[in-house]
């Protein structure tokens, strides 16, 4: 039995969720998930009973509880150390947090426009300003850690940082975003992941349609 | 002679600059400073030329480049575990990252509306739709730290995420935002720690205007 429970939202939207999850799950780091559905507006009354910010992901360990989806990600790193969440090695190590806090204060104009949809038929939309900007410089950081490691994941062996971009690859996908060839054959490996795919499957077995996130 | 070589913008203005440099004057790391004043636009070209985000603050050592505020602070972080940068206690140093990470993701509304400016006379402005929200998590973030661990800083003694908040320090005097007793004498405790007063000194003495920045 494990004594670290994970509240999410729906699978096929809530892209701060997927995080952890894949995170977690692709180290075999045992935990139960809780999923608690978006409510209308898109959140619910109970994320602020659960979680300081009002917003999941939230990890309850005891008495312990720890947000934002990052933050859940070092407490776990810190008690199983040999599940290797962070590269082993110190500069990519660093590269994978500087890469992982890019996209956890950033890329907002793509966060907004292309919300994570894993259900979505794919199909392109018009896109408004910032968004290709966006989405050059997540290629650009894909492209430079995948010639460092040689891949398939961007730091070799699946980590934090692919969790951390998880959501943006469906969103490459289901928008049609991608450009390059070396995006496609990242964005292959990763939704072959048997944990990208446990999650997926969950996801399209979801009954609830969220309006605001179907752009 | 030390080889970390912290890249940052103008003492008055650079909020993203201020934390590393907080974080690591406070704990006594030697590094190097260098300031790149902005130019039109509150931008440089030169931080193209040093960091792979085009922003600062970038930290140099040697050949490794890491950027973002607080992946800078855990690398270092890692180099100088003696210096304990987080909370040693590891449900304390839980909370030190999770708020930590919801200052580097959110309070978008108080960032833009209120930019940081150490030379500001002390003025009210009316507030955007938001700001009072961000205000009040943030005095509910600060209260419930202060009360664990008895201040004078959020966990004590003075960590990484005191530095992630200096800048609201100054945001909650410059622009009236401060309520209640216990927010006055946490920022009235930040704003008389040495480092707090060497990065103030020195962005008082600064010749340079950023008109976006003067709200
Ligand atoms: N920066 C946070 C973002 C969390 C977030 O925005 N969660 C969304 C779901 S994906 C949420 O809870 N929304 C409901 C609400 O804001 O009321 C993290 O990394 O965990
Ligand atoms: N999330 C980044 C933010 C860095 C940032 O926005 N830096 C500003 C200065 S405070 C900058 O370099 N602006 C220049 C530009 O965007 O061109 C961090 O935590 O370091």
């Amino acid at each position: 039995m494990t004594d670290l429970i994970l509240y999410i939202a729906n699978k096929n939207y809530s892209s701060w969720s997927f995080r952890p999850w894949i995170a977690l799950t692709a180290a075999g780091i045992p935990f139960r998930e809780e999923l608690i559905p978006f409510g209308p507006g898109a959140t619910h009354p109970r994320f602020r009973e659960l979680s300081p910010t009002g917003k999941v992901p939230v990890l309850h360990h005891g008495q312990v509880r720890v947000w934002e989806s990052l933050a859940i990600i070092e407490y776990v790193a810190e008690l199983y150390p040999d599940a290797r969440l962070w590269p082993a090695d110190r500069e990519n190590r660093s590269l994978a947090r500087s890469i992982s806090m890019e996209m956890l204060s950033g890329f907002r104009a793509l966060r907004s426009a292309c919300p994570m949809n894993l259900r979505r038929p794919v199909k392109a939309i018009p896109l408004p300003e910032g968004v290709s900007g966006d989405v050059a410089r997540i290629e650009t950081i894909w492209r430079e850690m995948l010639k460092r490691s040689g891949g398939p994941f961007l730091f070799g062996a699946f980590s934090a940082a692919d969790a951390m971009f998880a959501p943006v690859v469906n969103r490459f996908a289901a928008y049609d975003l991608v450009r390059d060839a070396d995006t496609i054959a990242y964005t292959d490996a990763m939704r072959a992941h048997p944990a990208w795919r446990a999650w997926e499957t969950a996801a399209l077995a979801e009954p609830w349609i969220v309006p605001e996130d179907e752009a």
